[in-house]
């Protein structure tokens, strides 16, 4: 643990089958105008929304509502949500749905009050927070995104095609999360196996970076490890309630900044990510998965050292008799077969995307990185090799 | 994950050797009258009294101190911090020390306010927080004991000759705690290992217990193997910084709720371990280590499957060829071979335990246990075989 570091995380989790009875003690904590978001028609479908209306009412609350939140949340329905808050005095934003919901629910949090245009200047100018945040619940029906217990909020702007993500301090993170894993079986398969590589992502990201011996680096392996186990289980046996509450477990993990303590970390594929849903829409893990494997293939030998744990602490791969390039690839080549397993696309075709987005995706990508700084010409290479 | 839980841990870490920065701002966040606590003249030696004492005058604060604070620290000392807490109108209990210090001022914590005995009421029948809690920050300088992220406090009685552990809720928890692994290079090598092996032991405690693959279970083999590869590494060089500060981490880790989530736990060698500390006063996790072996050898069958996971998982033993059996007892084989690499005594007779007392500790002992239930003559016959 090289780096310091501050890590404080006042998210309360509720978690399990029976941790909705818990939201009725957590509504206590706040005054009566609730705004309640959520998505599509996924929680009417399951009678979750019928049961969170009836216990809002049955705790005396006002609901305000906003539905319709989209897959990529829109700085548009941020401004709306924002309105909302003030209008109806909101004392509680209580996000029902998955990370993209809570991801709204954030970014209507911090901008019901601040002075200006909140797009320039949290998700641009990254300046720090500087009015009040409405306090923030989640009820988690997909996962994935880590949202339920961290400040993460990623935001598309259809205005200027930005897709940007920005980290809150913990006076945003959700105040409680009820986490059931039952409430995830009703997700299609493609976006269960989105959520899984959008979790498998988040660990690569913070993982491949440094080769010092940090015991973040262990805990990342534990959660990849037993993320892919449940995975296998998973998508043979969608309702294996230990499979899945596993994978919900991993992904809160995964991102409530336990497992990127002391890490410099690298989120370009991220990065890239982010601009192609920008240009496509395309589900989040799906566009990681396709862009990891170039990505990694450019720059391993940047950071052979642990790509070559990668391969023998959570694949497995032998080692006897191979090159530290051949073991770095198998591991890389281990990430590829699971993702195929999942049954993810391969190619950024298959997402809707067409050659001459390319280019500009590459363009308006930040050059980064983590074992490599990537310049423009290196990610539209990158994009090709997945095209 | 398949049992429900809520997890909820507020405090805030500041972690590395620039942490001690952070102290002023947290501060600001009390009022004036500070509880100085602390143990014997260590952190004198280190000039780390001076530090802080010169950091609470220059922000304002009264200092009432109490020192002394013993390794096992006893009633009569939180009574008497309870005391001075009432009398100075204390804001902040400063723990600053090891474990035993942060013990002892969450015990004068919930203490401080409540009606009738303390230790009646919290540490014999366990009953509810029904006063305030007086805030507590910590600056730890020994590890181990994972109480600077946790609501435990173990207290030793010594007219009844009885040590109990309690944990409390998170309104106990430090409000903050500063970690600054240099701090912990001037422990003596037995106090290091002393602690090393109560991180290991609170990780055993937890992991030897139901047989479902559960993502905690991951993230504490995990820990372990971080744990093992920096202390053979800091047991050579006790200033390697790298090592010190994945040692301090693990330990917080290891008994911050996280490892333990979804998890029935066992906690019988802790148990047992109270009473021979509180007959002998010997070091904490000395004790632990000696009646581990024979505790393990003891359920090992009645929890087979984690036993060969814990062996081949943690400690890398080849499985071909050999029974489970034969697996298990080689996991365990190697966990004493670690003890003894920390150059940890092996019988209760070198840690000041005399024949007469078996029978008197393992008569205190609660019966219990996490894969076999134990009875007092099992516990007897444990302690024999360490005798």
């Amino acid at each position: 643990m090289k780096y310091d570091f501050t890590f404080y995380n006042p998210t309360r989790i509720h978690f399990g089958k029976e941790s909705m009875s818990k939201l009725v003690r957590e509504l206590e904590n706040f005054g009566d105008n609730v705004l309640l978001l959520y998505g599509k028609n996924a929680i009417k479908r399951i009678g979750l929304y019928d049961t969170v209306v009836k216990t809002l009412k049955q705790c005396g609350k006002n609901i305000t509502e906003l539905g319709g939140i989209k897959p990529n949340p829109s700085y548009a329905q941020v401004l709306e949500g924002a309105r909302l808050v003030r209008e109806n005095n909101i004392d509680l934003i209580l996000a029902v749905g998955g990370g993209s919901v809570i991801d709204c629910a954030k970014a209507i949090s911090v901008s019901a009050y601040t002075e200006g245009d909140p797009w320039q200047k949290y998700w641009v100018d990254f300046k720090p927070l500087d009015s009040k945040a409405v306090p923030v619940g989640s009820i988690l029906t997909m996962v994935g995104t880590g949202s339920e217990m961290n400040g993460g909020s990623v935001i598309t702007n259809e205005e200027v095609t930005v897709k940007e993500g920005r980290v809150f301090p913990p006076e945003v993170y959700p105040k409680f999360s009820i986490l059931n894993p039952e409430f995830t079986y009703s997700v299609p398969k493609l976006q269960m196996v989105s959520g899984i590589f959008d979790i498998m992502s988040h660990l690569c990201e913070q993982y491949f970076s440094g080769d010092d011996d940090n015991t973040t680096d262990y805990l990342i392996e534990a959660v990849m490890k037993s993320l892919i186990n449940s995975s296998r289980v998973a998508i043979e046996k969608p309702e294996d309630y230990e499979a899945r509450s596993n994978i919900m477990w991993c992904a809160t993990v995964a991102l409530n900044t336990i497992t990127g303590l002391s890490k410099t970390q690298d989120w370009e594929v991220h990065g890239i990510e982010h601009q192609l849903g920008a240009y496509t829409d395309c589900p989040h893990g799906l566009g990681l998965s396709v862009i990891s494997m170039p990505y990694y293939r450019h720059i391993y030998k940047y950071g052979i050292h642990k790509f070559v744990r990668f391969a023998t602490n959570v694949w497995g791969v032998e080692t006897g008799g191979k090159t530290d390039d051949e073991i770095a690839l198998q591991g890389i080549a281990q990430l590829e077969a699971f993702s195929k397993e999942l049954g993810i696309p391969t190619t950024l075709r298959e997402l809707g995307c067409t050659e001459d987005m390319l280019r500009k995706i590459a363009d308006s990508v930040e050059e980064g990185g983590g074992y490599k700084k990537l310049t423009h010409e290196d990610i539209y290479n990158i994009l090709k090799e997945c095209y």
